[in-house]
């Protein structure tokens, strides 16, 4: 396994040289382009790593599956999803449109900003600080790791130039998706899109869902019913518009965020926390991708 | 003339019974559903009223032509339409797909809200107060009443309930198309809406048009051009997603507002007002539209 | 006058550089680009030409005023726009997506193809041959020329690169716009769009829409009623996606086409017919809309 | 299990009720609304059936999953999805506007009707009578029934009913998508989706998938590859706008038809073939979703 995966990273950095790390944050884009690292963790309890396994960067949209668990226990799956749909876009991640032509005015599904936003909107608090903090907190819990904490560099860039999400989030409200405030949903919002963590924090949610919910020492946080939902909407709606294309070519949930990170889960089997931050067209991590493509195949990971 | 509107404004009071009065705010809804007045001033300085030429109501989109004005005053056509575009589009007046899916991602005309929002951050002045101000100082002199002034209530609840306009604005801050700051650009297009006015107001409006931009003391407050503009668009796009047709059964460039009014220009011969506020399902004032086109048959006012 | 027209066709034959000549059918890929004719016929009988005024090309869209006309001679103004709106849509002239997405799945307006198609489908006759036949006599006596004829190898070539057009057919006829054949809509549309004219004939069509319907020997052929509703929906439609814009800058009903031409109506004063093959990214003569722009500030022939 | 489906069909026929049968071909409408019938195939040989599985009904949209495996053998993975997407919309199965407004102009997926379309005019023959026998061979090799066939009397409905579909053919004609002749396309897409079965069909095409394109005599008629393929679209796309939804509920590659059949796959386990006419909103047996459901929750068929 271990020389499977050097060997695997090895051939894949290549890849990055077509694709581009995010700018739209001037933070972003100090990322190395050529990074790519890997972090598995299995259920039996083995670790493996290669590359660049060690570098922090944001979690970005990866949040979107940790918030979507928090925004169910909180409110119920019922609520959830009367606000937002669990259907595929075919759209980008960013797309306004939809929501208008939409016959429900649903964001789609959970995965892309709009749907997030309602998301966030629904973690509970008193107010904004302690909504997030609630956020958090699951957050550790669910990928044991203490440590996590907001990049305040990237939080500050996300809010500035954040008028795109913050435009959803007024559509939202005044389609009453968004109950409560929009200033503090999107304040969550780009809190949790700024999480700074690494592979082995990805590959350990990765192994929480793997387990259906449950921590390394039993607790069942969420219900098996919760984690089924979050792996499906992986599949469906997980990799941006390229979902269907990646869902042929890996087979597994995955979650990608433009901070370069890729999670993946391997029900029964594995997590798996992927870094490489130049992105193709789509928003993907591009070395990333194949990366994950050729490990799918070399272990026969597909579900299907 | 006289004869004529009374017995036009008579035959068209029971329109009203078929239409809504506006409810989004609550102020709104205090109008009286079968009101219906006009107000006619022509060029050789005769006046003409009846029904509820008197009551108050507020512009509304009204204001939207107003507004164009002073910001090519401001910043010179050129700049003005580099922002916003002069093509009618056939969606209603608060859509915003038609801003993603247009290749240029500008709003395409004044008339729909998007438009107007992005003309409003045109206007110069140093904050939100200032700047709305110089508008309302421009909009004294166009109508040369000085009283005119905004109805607060309305305004507030303009403001409260602008999630959809605040949506619109944040999406064409991203786009580039706002510069300024959104909140006082949505301040100014909140205030502006809420401006107080009766038939009167409309019509010298619609006069100072109808003398290319020339006050009845013949100052030339604006060129022969941009009264050409706005004139234009206002046959294009003036009535929302009715304009089409009302172009052809009245012929005249008009432009209404959901508090009821509606404004006429005749080129070269008069400047027509009219409130109604029971509107149709596009939000035209549904009595007057019908008044209009009475009117329009009967005096022969047809630009075609 | 003469002065001024030679004068303005010297002037902007050169933007003639900046387009393209349509070339989706061979047969008029070999239009000479530089052309630039004019032909002016004013209501008190003079004629005016300059540049290539005796070229012929075919009439393409230009034809849609001519079988609008026919249309609601055979089925009266009712029926005919209850499959067709009077919108403007600021949509390609070729656009399905607007069918689909309007509430009405009416084709906009008559101008573009699924409503051309739509009022093809309206003309009355046994057969397609009788049906284009009709037409075709009904634009000899519009345009006062009994040698008008199609353009075969025009007309064969349209026949056969028309899949999206026949999409359209299709389309209508599924949601009940067209009633009868589709195919033998299409023959139709496609016929007329490959009549054969010269500027001479433009002008004349204008100065029949410019009488108000009475051809110059007096003879009422449609009602003024009718000759409105063509001029109203030339200004808001009749040129593409650039309707709005060329209504400001010229003002006039106006009409164009992909092989070139452009017809324009003064009313009360001129008919217009220009012709300059190459176009603009909207599919209007490029050279054709200055030329016109400048005789419109010339003339001062703005409506507005 | 014997018992276990037949208490899960007579505990789900109610849902038939709040369905309706499709009634756009006068044949289709005469399927009994409260029908309903599974028949289960597994890996190991053993085969359970309940409820009204002998019912014969036309395939439909169900075929589209044994057109897409023979058009991959005859024109290799690249070239199908060089025409054809795979990522899935969230639009109606018979959506015109994704076609024109996705950048690609290729349909989104095989499973909606448009790439449905695509992918029957990669049926190789030398007409369209040749194509559709190769097709129609394949299907029986598939399911292991040679006595498949049309029913002629739904074929010719959907070939008369089938404007909107030849708009599709058209419209992908004109985009270069379809390179042969569009009406053999549209022929042979018709009498696919006319191909008569039983619920048995299904379970057997299902069979085949859940052994990766083995037949039940060991010959492998598709590479494990294309299997994977077509059970992964089948997650993501194959039941309409409902597909998000149904992977989370049920969790199993799926492929419904609007002729009352639903096709399940459980990998390395089973094939399910499932028949009820009464269709929820969206197009899919509302009885056999449900009865579905609750099957994959009692034995636990989710691969997530």
């Amino acid at each position: 396994m271990q020389d499977l995966i050097d060997k695997l990273v090895k051939k894949n950095i290549p890849f990055s040289e077509k694709g581009k790390v995010a700018n739209y944050i001037p933070e972003l884009d100090k990322a190395n382009k050529n990074s790519l690292g890997i972090y598995i963790t299995t259920l039996d309890g083995k670790n493996y790593h290669s590359g660049d396994y060690k570098t922090k960067f944001t979690i970005q949209s990866i949040s979107k599956i940790v918030s979507l668990m928090l925004a169910i226990l909180d409110n119920g799956e019922k609520y959830v999803f009367s606000k937002v749909g669990m259907e595929p876009t075919g759209d980008p991640f960013n797309s306004i449109r939809k929501l208008e032509t939409s016959n429900t005015k649903k964001p789609y599904n959970p995965m892309i900003n709009a749907g997030a936003i309602a998301i966030a909107s629904m973690i509970k608090g008193k107010d904004a600080r302690d909504k997030f903090q609630r956020l958090l907190d699951f957050f550790k819990k669910v990928s044991e790791d203490d440590t996590l904490d907001v990049n305040y560099k990237i939080y500050c860039g996300e809010s500035e130039t954040g008028n795109r999400n913050r435009a959803m989030g007024y559509f939202l409200k005044s389609e009453g998706i968004i109950e409560g405030n929009v200033e503090e949903a999107l304040d969550v919002y780009f809190k949790q899109c700024s999480i700074e963590v690494t592979t082995e924090t990805l590959a350990k949610i990765g192994l929480f869902l793997a387990r259906n919910g449950k921590t390394s020492s039993g607790e069942q946080l969420i219900t098996p019913r919760i984690a089924v939902i979050v792996k499906t909407l992986m599949i469906t709606c997980g990799m941006y518009d390229s979902s269907g294309e990646i869902a042929v070519k890996v087979g597994v949930p995955s979650k990608s965020g433009v901070g370069g990170g890729i999670l993946s889960v391997v029900p029964g089997r594995m997590g798996i926390g992927i870094y490489g931050p130049s992105l193709d067209s789509k928003g993907n991590s591009i070395a990333g991708i194949n990366l994950l493509e050729d490990l799918s195949e070399q272990l026969n990971l597909s579900i299907f």
